[in-house]
């Protein structure tokens, strides 16, 4: 199918979502999990294709292991399913509503964005997690996944589509694109009249390509150089636990620490806890001159160091002269992503909470929480490091936009 | 100054801007009301050569009188930034705290954009009304405006930056671009480093080159082609009030009417009603064969007509068999901007509200009410008809993003 119509048909299932009681919408969810455990088998026959092929072009184990879909793993992705299904609807709420001195009645209304555009790499749980909580919030998607994955996507969508027409409801809701040239993926991304909001999830690679060559809105979900910065008054043992936390608890996650910024006036009596700890856990240093003074196997720290998301057992540090100094290398070098302070002062906590531009900023506690799980919004589409529209995790509420609708009898402008 | 320079100044700028008070910020904006006045014939002086060059490179009387400055145009747009000055500050606002089952107390704030780039024409107005808002909301802006307003941009620039320095704050709060070639326009909307966020404000043709060119995030504020719906059952002496008010009480307005849509049912007692009223105001008629079997001199409408925003003394009119009718083509033909149906019917009034997919939708009242004033807002930088971010008229919370404050007492993730 052409792109054009495509993008035609999803616009004119978006006006029908926009009509669907709560009810419906979730009955879909759950036929949608339903279907996909009853179709296991299906769905895990067109991925031994993707994973053959994978194999065929030396793809990396760690690769193949996101590709690949077992039956429990579709359980999983059906339980997800069924756990967006269980959420509060954000739809139609009245945000607010006022009385002008003229009678007219204003009030703003949650409702869809319409028409979403996801790109995305090769993780077949990206199609129904992403699917779920666009149709969730009322919207249609054109989902575009990697060329990797193409057969597991095929099988998947397949369902979906199957799954809403049992409900009556329209399978325009997703369009999956099975052209994955790069030629047609940037068609995708000016689709302007058509698709209302892309969403990329993957590598910063990805991102930027989208950034880039985007012209429909963009919501970059972006990588994360997270700080911990260890104040002249922390408690060592607590920054200790937390640096090991953020950086050690999971590797390959944007909200891990990746550099750690420390008072001198504490230095003394912190470094030397934290490099033990750092590493007994096989964590390599990158310091500065006066870190490296605390240990011989600690290497020194480049501009580019500083500037890194290691994404592995590395780690960044420098030592401060203040806590001016502390925000300042934090919001040259992060990402936007996540920081945290490590303190008992309260003025530096204000400050630090204040001052420091990003997304989600911590007072003693670990940068790993920033996940819409873990702030309470029960699922999360990804989480943005822009200041437009959404910053950090994205529940449902990010994938809705408002409008005003305004109750008058008979006014005019004067 | 190159480009590159001007954004890290204006970065750096931004991170003091979040520190200060609304005292201080209020001090500044009464400081820069009173200096344009006391340096009205310094600006007037620089407006004389630019309105000259206008004369001699033909520039059309319309667009010459938006460009002059007099003392009562100065005065007016210093009484604009006192009521900036006197608005609710946003900044600091925090919108939600709520506790987690781990303790944690999460948070999210109101905090400025950071910097701010606006691209206009040239209306040397613009140039305080959209530093004010910028400036109020805690944001840096970078100001590029046309090269026919540029002699006077400087000099109301130097009142700005002269007006910050007696306050003392940064003068890098506003830099102007005098280099007002296209490609340093494009490096503008391509300088993601530096530039939160670009809001171009002016015709359609500008605002279609920032969407076109810009990496950096945009809001669009868009044109108007406002539709009013004339239900089965409306009144009709308040469907002609409104249509008179919405078509003609201003012409070249993005809120104003440029489409009827009608229903058949009514089409007998409304339709001869207000063609009386559109022809005793000379407003031409563009409509279907129904239309025109009303009144000889209504011209046949094309299907750009329904999709013409006129900002002139004309007007495209249709019948249509239902509501649904009337709200496919109204989705179809707008520019998502402001539509109105006039009704007595509960249903069809509670439909028009859910399905119309524009940013206000209004019932039995003039679509002209789209604006920041009437909204309430106290003053605006723009009209949004996309969906990311801000959506209609735009006052200061628009200007501002907000980010997650997370208050911890040692917590880790598990």
């Amino acid at each position: 199918m052409e792109l054009e119509v495509m993008g035609k048909l999803a616009k004119e299932a978006s006006r029908e979502l926009i009509k669907l009681t709560q009810h419906v919408k979730n009955a879909c969810l759950i036929s949608i999990a339903d279907n996909l455990v009853k179709n296991a088998d299906e769905i895990i026959a067109a991925n031994a294709k993707d994973i053959e092929n994978g194999k065929a072009n030396n793809m990396p184990e760690s690769l193949l292991d996101r590709l690949l879909l077992t039956k429990e793993r579709i359980d999983g992705i059906a339980e997800g399913v069924r756990q967006v299904a269980s959420l509060d609807d954000p739809i139609g709420e009245v945000i607010s509503m006022k009385e002008r001195p003229n009678g007219l009645m204003i009030g703003r209304k949650r409702v869809p964005l319409g028409v979403i555009g996801i790109i995305y790499e090769s993780r077949p749980n990206v199609t129904v997690d992403a699917f779920s909580l666009c149709f969730k919030a009322g919207n249609a998607c054109i989902l575009r996944g990697g060329s990797d994955s193409i057969y597991s996507n095929i099988a998947i969508v397949k369902v979906l589509k199957e799954s809403l027409k049992e409900n009556n409801v329209t399978e325009n809701a997703i369009f999956l694109l099975e052209d994955t040239s790069r030629e047609t993926a940037t068609k995708l991304m000016r689709l302007n009249a058509y698709i209302d909001v892309l969403i990329p999830r993957g590598g910063a690679g990805l991102i930027r390509s989208v950034v880039q060559n985007a012209t429909v809105p963009v919501i970059e979900t972006g990588t994360g150089n997270c700080h911990v910065y260890v104040d002249a008054s922390a408690d060592v043992d607590m920054a200790v636990d937390i640096i090991k936390n953020a950086k050690l608890q999971r590797l390959g996650v944007c909200n891990a620490c990746e550099s750690l910024v420390i008072h001198k006036a504490i230095a003394d009596a912190a470094v030397p806890k934290i490099v033990a700890m750092l590493k007994e856990n096989d964590c390599e240093i990158r310091g500065d001159e006066i870190i490296q003074g605390f240990d011989k196997s600690i290497v020194p720290a480049t501009d580019d160091d500083y500037a890194t998301e290691y994404l592995a057992k590395i780690i960044s540090a420098k030592v401060v002269d203040s806590i001016d100094e502390a925000i300042e290398h934090i919001n040259r070098n992060s990402t936007g992503h996540s920081e945290a302070i490590i303190t008992k002062d309260y003025d530096n906590a204000q400050r630090f909470l204040n001052e420091i531009d990003s997304a989600a900023v911590y007072v003693n506690a670990s940068t790993r929480f920033t996940d819409g799980f873990e702030f309470g919004f029960g699922a999360e589409i990804g989480i943005s490091t822009q200041k437009l529209h959404a910053r950090g995790p994205m529940g449902l509420e990010a994938l809705t936009t408002t409008k005003f609708i305004i109750y008058g009898n008979g006014q005019v402008r004067p």
